[in-house]
């Protein structure tokens, strides 16, 4: 096969990562069992490093299987290393399983039993462990099961307490040890549960405010989550960096108002997928391009290679449109009429002084010549579009 | 017609407000004309006092036409506070119009040319005048122009500083005239633009840790504009408590996923309308409970009280469920069952420390019993059902 | 447990069914793993039976785990039989898995292989044949896996040939052996495909008109499955009713723009449950009342019979409200207020002739007058709202 | 400005066309006052002309502002027939508002008053005769007002009674004429009502089939309408392909699970567009292809001609998309891949027989081998996004 352009081959300098559980997935969903074979992790971080990606991250139980003694992690660890030396790759974020075991169905961190809560915490400080011991900067919080569906049976007030609680005690652990891990909480709307706490990137910056350790814990956006309530995921991500609070990213594709797709990178919503893209780049943001997607259940073992090559070569052909959109003088010109550079302008030069809102109230507008101002949105949206499908 | 018993009749005590422009509301949308005439804003405070409101909202443009003299200004003034000391109506919050007029057709404060946005923040210290001069407690500001279709167009970190020093310099105004106003943003995710800033609740909390005076601003959180999302409302204003946030709140009815319908409260979601209030009253909340919704456009004039009074009878009715719910044992039982109260109790009883992570990782967790206790839901949200229903 | 008034016992002429995977759901979600055992189906029968159901569907599958020999398909034959016959419980409906299986992963009637179609068919009329043994009137057909997530991969027009074929078949099939089975054709918009076709009521209404045997085929509606969509589901199978094609019903509860929940009836969205309860009811529609749905992931085996219980109660609590609403004197006269009868007369009293037209133009109307009627849908919606909240 | 390439000017051949209302949309919203002057129809016709189109359709108060005189009416229609001959530019489509006014407020065909309903139906007639009298083809028929809130007031059976007795005269009526008129029903799922009968392409096929002259009524099908529910409009339009009833097409865009946006075509799901264009192309469908949109509110006059040419040049974009897509070598490879012309293949090479039957029973299907089958979809899908994005 040979549909690859040399322009667009991933390499490891454009640091893409994929979990374990992406290219590991094995086609099982709510009505159906599975259509592939397990992979050995081994095996997936080989089969990446080939395809040009940087590295790998991993929930606990996707690289150590439950229940396994300390000899077996060791003797896993020992093999998942080698295969890290052998191909360069990195493990840059980890993360917990808080939410396969029937033990987490009333939630983990903020399950009503006080029991369940230090399980998921327990759990999570061996995770932690694993994943600096693998040299993880970030790590990674979902709160899969942090909802409900009987609203009676959950005081919200009372389960973000909860919330703050383990992520306060998770800060605490990582100061304690020393370990240089940064944590990123991963905000959804739904499902698994009826409603999820912090259910976008919103909810969460703003519980952040609320915690000991602020400067320690950020976000991690997912493309799907934040469409599935039809938010504009670049929205999100570029809220996210206004606060300087994007410390890592899922890449994934989503249709709005479903059932949670992660669909290969730019599947659905190429334009979402540039704009995301276009602010990544232009904002020189450092963190790795995470993939946490999977193949389609249509697949077999060689599909979800082609789906890997998919994620990682899209971005790349919608990273050098952004470089063509900088450097497209009729798009130039449209930016300009659009005024877009005005927003870089203060509004009020002097400040909210008190001579500042007698001048204001004094100014003369001419609302009608501002009213009849065309900003020239049509054209440049085009142009977009048009930049989008390749023909300038 | 006499279809009200004497239980459920609202009175000032009961603190509801409606906007002059929910009941002024003449039934013009996107697609069709006007269905009613004009109401006199005062023939709307003599109404309202009648049906048992305690006061009422307003734009800077529902009370004062654009474009009015000096004089009169004056003069409307007079009448309507002469309306509101005749009834003992209150103005607990007032509020600006920076979306109908086409000059904030690219945005108010965070339109790309500066002078619409100078033009925004001088119509808006008109307004809060306005309302300081009618004793309003809570300034509250919708962006409705606030956001774009067209993504290239907006460079949206630069829009959200754009809007925090539009925000900031409205405090300072506040601060220098010594009003005792505090400022409430209400979210919207779209609508009337493609994708709105602040589109969330939480998006806006988190917005407000960014200002330079957040303690003078927290959230006005719409019903309506939460649930277009398909966002639990009850849940984002649990979450606006818990950061002590709740300023000010609008009630009204949607389905997910449409167009804003603001319909009268409790019409759509009953039971989201029901944890919402108990919520509240649980909370002992003591802001008012304002309405911003709008009768149907089938409605003639007086169909448009009929909504009023609908909107006040519903959370009276849903008010005394919530008493109910409390006093309950069937109820109270389940709620045991569920643990709900478990969520009250520290996870780490000493607090994060180093002894509390060794004894976490000592800890024996019986996995088994804790997957295999069932926590009652099915009866627990039955029972609600049958309490909404009004056969317990 | 008293919670139960006398009122609303469920008894066999009610006519609850429940599909035995209803009562058996383990609690597998996509993300998390079985929280509660299997349920023997003889078990299913038996604590049905007792909390007053009239009888159980199943899928192939659900009964007979697929590999059973003959002698072991006719040892559990014989145990289910005798359950049915002890407690007097039927069998009014079954239907075929055609979506467990990786063979139906690129779909089953509408599977580009036509070898996996001949499968699908194969394991239908084996169905057919199980069905037809143990009694049951209706077929139902859910193509959980005909759709995709790759457009360019299915020929839409084509599959809906190969769709057609196998209806067709199925037919032939059971015209050829005699059996007295309709088909009742089950639509979903997606979940668990990307898109799936026969995406709602109408789409599969449309498509039945087709058919070699359009007479034999009518619709399994689910309240889940229009609900996903956003779309009214009393209007769905209010106009399948029109149809004449409301063969069977799929009752439980779901919030719009979600992943397929299933939520106990009534738990979402009571007043669509209302309408459509009413709307059986006056239809005096002689089929059973099927509850599709499982209990939540939290819930032990006990909570099951709870969800099941609560199904039913709400049902009849609903209908005995719809005959309130027949009775109440403040919600008729409000009805003649929004001329509802209006509805029954015809618009062109002498049928759509020449002279009728020429009436037509040279009818004078008053606009003004039509205009300005105010329709009441405020108090009336009130009225109702009032109803539901069991406050008249 | 010089944006365009010669490749992709659009011309009279290619058969675009645009309704009177979407170039002459003057940018008021629910919230917001107009921001473009009104124009001339005649001037539309000219603009149209240049760049291009085929031809213009219109409502009846487009062209003929309601309340005009015989003699008024008579002195437009010869201004825009000139313009009409002067230009070549055709009227394909003509329609009747029945929204607007607010004498439809409870609806218009679905009216509980009949006077109302005779009302809609003399205007119908009308607009009829006008749409005839400038050479229209197809009458199309969106029943804007046909819905409702409060479930209570619309008996739906009625409603739908109703409304089939309106398109039964309308289809006389022409008949009764001698019009070559075809009726397309566009269906809408909500806005301006809470709810639309007819929500969807498929309850509007179905409702046909009960019409007393299906032969004439067909589907006006429109992009924006279906996606607000979530539903694939490539599918949709490819199911009323089917059955033969694409009348008329609306092409747009929208964002799902929002208000009705009406965008220019190809301004969000350009591969949703592309699935439609490639559909309608090797269908060789022979029919106008219809935009029913506007320019952003932000646009001046000249905005809105940049609108209309930017419809025009994405779809000739994604028709030469589509030519490659079937020249391309690599996605031909990877179509037989995925088996796409395994459907069009019979299922039961004899049709439905006993033998059929028979054999199917006796058939051995390897399962195993069945399931393993990779299909190939990531790399098809992918080559077709690479295909989208212009780098194949």
């Amino acid at each position: 096969m040979d549909n690859q352009s040399d322009d667009f081959m991933p390499c490891p300098e454009d640091r893409f990562t994929f979990g374990l559980w992406t290219v590991g997935n094995r086609g099982r969903d709510p009505f159906g069992h599975e259509t592939r074979p397990p992979i050995d992790p081994v095996e997936s971080v080989r089969r990446l490093a080939e395809l040009g990606a940087y590295g790998v991250a991993f929930h606990d139980d996707d690289l150590i299987p439950p229940g396994s003694s300390t000899a077996e992690r060791e003797q896993i660890l020992k093999r998942f290393r080698a295969a890290l030396d052998d191909t360069g790759m990195r493990v840059p974020m980890a993360t917990t399983n808080l939410f396969s075991h029937p033990v987490f169905k009333d939630g983990a961190f903020t399950a009503n039993d006080p029991t369940v809560r230090r399980y998921a915490l327990a759990k999570t400080i061996d995770a932690i462990d694993l994943g600096a011991e693998l040299g993880a900067q970030t790590y990674v919080l979902w709160g899969g099961r942090e909802g409900v569906e009987c609203d009676a049976a959950k005081d919200v007030p009372a389960a973000l307490d909860c919330y703050a609680e383990a992520v306060n005690a998770i800060c605490e652990y990582i100061r304690d040890r020393g370990y240089e891990l940064e944590v990123a909480i991963e905000p959804k709307p739904n499902e698994p549960r009826g409603d999820l706490f912090l259910p976008t990137v919103g909810h969460a910056l703003a519980f952040i405010n609320e915690l000991d350790h602020p400067e320690m814990v950020g976000l991690n956006p997912e493309f799907a989550h934040e469409t599935m309530s039809g938010l504009s995921f670049h929205h999100a991500v570029a809220q996210t960096l206004w606060h300087d609070k994007l410390f890592h990213i899922d890449l994934n594709a989503q249709r709005i108002g479903r059932y949670d797709q992660d669909f290969r990178f730019g599947s659905e919503g190429i334009r979402d997928a540039f704009y995301l893209v276009k602010l990544l780049e232009e904002a020189e943001w450092d963190g790795v391009r995470h993939f946490d997607a999977h193949a389609y259940r249509t697949e077999s073992a060689e599909g979800v290679w082609e789906f890997a090559r998919g994620c990682m070569r899209t971005y790349l052909v919608l990273r050098e449109k952004a470089q063509r959109f900088a450097a497209d003088s009729d798009i130039q010109e449209a930016l300009a009429v659009a005024k877009v550079d005005g927003l870089t302008e203060r509004t009020l030069v002097d400040g909210p002084t008190p001579e500042s809102f007698a001048a204001l109230r004094a100014e003369k507008f001419d609302l009608d010549a501002l009213a009849a101002y065309g900003y020239g949105h049509e054209r440049l949206d085009q142009l977009v579009t048009e930049l989008l499908m390749g023909i300038r």
